[in-house]
């Protein structure tokens, strides 16, 4: 089978703007990595009748449509209904399903259920069951005519983890082929430079593809190759890698990275390292991307948010002359910062950010995005001056991410020299 | 004009699952905020061929097609070219928005700009220029046929720029109509109960509206209305909240409080108050999201983030035979993370949480999920114990929401009992 799916949630909620459509983003990317093309994402509202002329234009394009949220208890939560009335279903009643639900009522929220949420217990007809253990909306999964169609919860643990559990293995066990990408990590250069150095590699309509993709500190390069086995893939892929490799030379720096918090975890990890942070206008924003790396315990004993010159001077040390004399926003109170970090929770390295995200600038004349990223070695500290462009919450990410890349690079330098070393000594 | 929109984001990292469509949730409020109704959000790769497509189905269901990503100066940037054709227009080069790039290259990138980045100065014939000094890609607007298109680009500080200033002062001239809406607050209700409390108030077809919209540590209910003017709204609102008041009251605690962190910053900076934090299994996210609202400053000296034990100790001042008697993820430990923070920080309250967001439990029985959130203030430091369901991300914005949820309780009810004992006074 070779699925072309179409994700289509539902829920006022993301058409108000409430939230963002981050169910989409995740079950998109397990699909995309066990070999399932999505061709469009989709979002309605609770009603009904814009919910039917969806489903109706998604069945004429895709073979395999998911739909995320309206299975919970309440009025409004009729995507079960709805999809049901398109594909001539009905609706019947699982007694374990409800068995399941009253159970977790009583195990979870330690009351009864409510009459309501009996409605979760009704599943369209011949469906293959996704039993729910985390949550109270059960999932489904049933074809007809050539269509799979399957059903998530809206609440995204729910979703994430029936999608892990129900949906990828049974489509695993069906899919033809296999779809492979490299990220290839590129450091120093623009999109545009790196367009100008690849001139006709690029080609999203090939196999394999090439395809760059602007993040805030780094220009990623996706290759992509779709075959029967993944080693097929990566016969297609080492010619492409090469030519790009040639091309590039210092400026690629590493490739499947992952996010850089996930790699910055993993290298530490693997060189028994530890880092701590001392963040300012970033607020926590990377001791937390850190910590959202499961095992981070390992590598990162913690942080101080000094957001005032006071929490600088007293938890940090940072001297209150180089406050006064520099300000806040300075390179040698982003030095200082960095060290006191070290310092204080005794780690290898540690990263200081002290800037202006806005929305005003300070009283020194540095503009609104001025940025200093400190980074503390036992070899000494090194401090990056950056002026970053965009709103507050943009600047804000891009300095973390700048931050976390400086990290990275370091690790990359150090490991490159300390090869280097090796090399010449073995000469 | 009444609008009806159909959000159309064009990138094929949104259907592989590399970015959440953050760009679609950021307009739909802003144009939710204009009393714009968006029916549909749609997303599509970088593939002429279905661009085509899709804009043929959301030209023919509504009448405001604003689309999102795809301006760059990149070979994979098709947009504009794909939307003219379907709309029958011609690209015209301007030179001032020519001249415009060329600057911004200049000025910010301190460079040439390269020759590919001349495709973004060519929009279609007849436009509206959305002139973009935030970066390289303008947005356009032109309408055809009585339906509006704009283009705005994906790079999401660019994308909010011109929403705001160029996109919605364009709409808000040519509504017709408001649409209003309160957000009202619930603590301590589930929503099958909030459902079971206002039985048949709830339906999202009338005007106003009622629904309810379940977050992690609280109930939202939304009521909405549509009108020609502001005031007439609040008049259809008026009878149905106050019905709502009376059928849950002590519940509700609040209304249009906006996001927890965002009220808290305002509550605190009202009363002249200060918070700081002692973070464990958050892992900073508290820290972060209280600086993610503009002036935290004045709220926020900072904060700690301790992952082990020896920060726990050596900066928090946890005592070591607490530590050791009752584990990291304890009542005391809380207790003794809030009161340390407060105590380093000089801040009126703090906020500690410790826990446990896994993949592990720990050595002493806890499971993954359990949290206890410490609350110090003047008066004593509260603990709440919670066991929170959910994967590490969830568990860890869970314990988050929680911790800002109590600490607008504690603001909430020093205030009622400050009034409370004000009108007791007066007698």
């Amino acid at each position: 089978m070779t699925y072309q799916a179409e994700l289509i949630a539902v829920g006022s909620e993301l058409l108000l703007g409430n939230v963002a459509n981050t169910d989409a983003r995740y079950v998109s990317e397990k699909l995309a990595s066990a070999g399932v093309d999505v061709l469009y994402h989709t979002a309605v509202g609770d009603n009904p009748q814009r919910l039917r002329t969806v489903t109706d234009i998604a069945r004429g394009r895709c073979n395999l449509l998911i739909f995320i949220g309206g299975l919970g208890p309440t009025y409004d939560d009729l995507t079960k209904e709805t999809v049901c009335a398109v594909f001539g279903r009905e609706l019947e009643f699982h007694q374990d399903v409800m068995d399941e639900i009253a159970a977790y009522f009583k195990n979870v929220f330690r009351r009864e259920m409510p009459d309501c949420n009996r409605r979760q217990a009704y599943l369209p007809k011949g469906s293959l069951v996704f039993h729910n253990p985390v949550g109270t909306a059960p999932g489904c999964l049933f074809t007809a005519g050539g269509v799979t169609v399957a059903m998530l919860p809206g609440v995204p643990h729910e979703c994430r983890y029936l999608t892990n559990h129900a949906l990828l293995p049974y489509l695993q066990a069906r899919q033809e082929g296999v779809i492979l990408s490299h990220t290839l990590h590129v450091f120093g250069l623009t999109e545009p430079m790196v367009q100008e150095l690849l001139g006709g590699l690029m080609d999203s309509a090939q196999n394999p593809s090439l395809a760059p993709y602007a993040k805030s500190a780094e220009i990623q390069l996706r290759i992509t190759a779709k075959a029967e086995t993944a080693e097929k893939c990566e016969v297609l892929i080492a010619p492409l890698l090469a030519k790009v490799q040639r091309r590039l030379g210092a400026h690629l720096y590493g490739m499947d990275m992952g996010s850089p918090e996930a790699h910055a975890v993993k290298t530490l990890k693997e060189r028994g390292l530890t880092v701590s942070t001392a963040e300012s206008c970033t607020g926590g924003l990377i001791a937390k991307r850190i910590t959202d790396v499961a095992g981070a315990s390992a590598v990162f004993p913690g942080g101080v948010v000094s957001y005032t010159n006071e929490v600088k001077a007293h938890i940090l040390g940072v001297p209150g002359d180089i406050l006064d004399r520099f300000g806040a926003v300075s390179e040698p109170v982003a030095k200082a910062m960095a060290e006191g970090a070290r310092r204080i929770t005794k780690s290898d390295l540690a990263l200081s950010v002290t800037g202006l995200a806005g929305p005003d600038g300070d009283d020194r004349g540095n503009p609104v995005g001025t940025v200093y990223i400190g980074l503390a070695a036992p070899g000494g500290t090194e401090v990056t001056h950056l002026v970053l462009k965009g709103g507050r919450e943009s600047i804000r990410q891009q300095a973390a991410d700048y931050a976390l890349t400086l990290l990275n690079r370091h690790l990359y330098n150090s490991d490159q020299k300390a090869k280097g070393e090796n090399e010449h000594g073995k000469e």
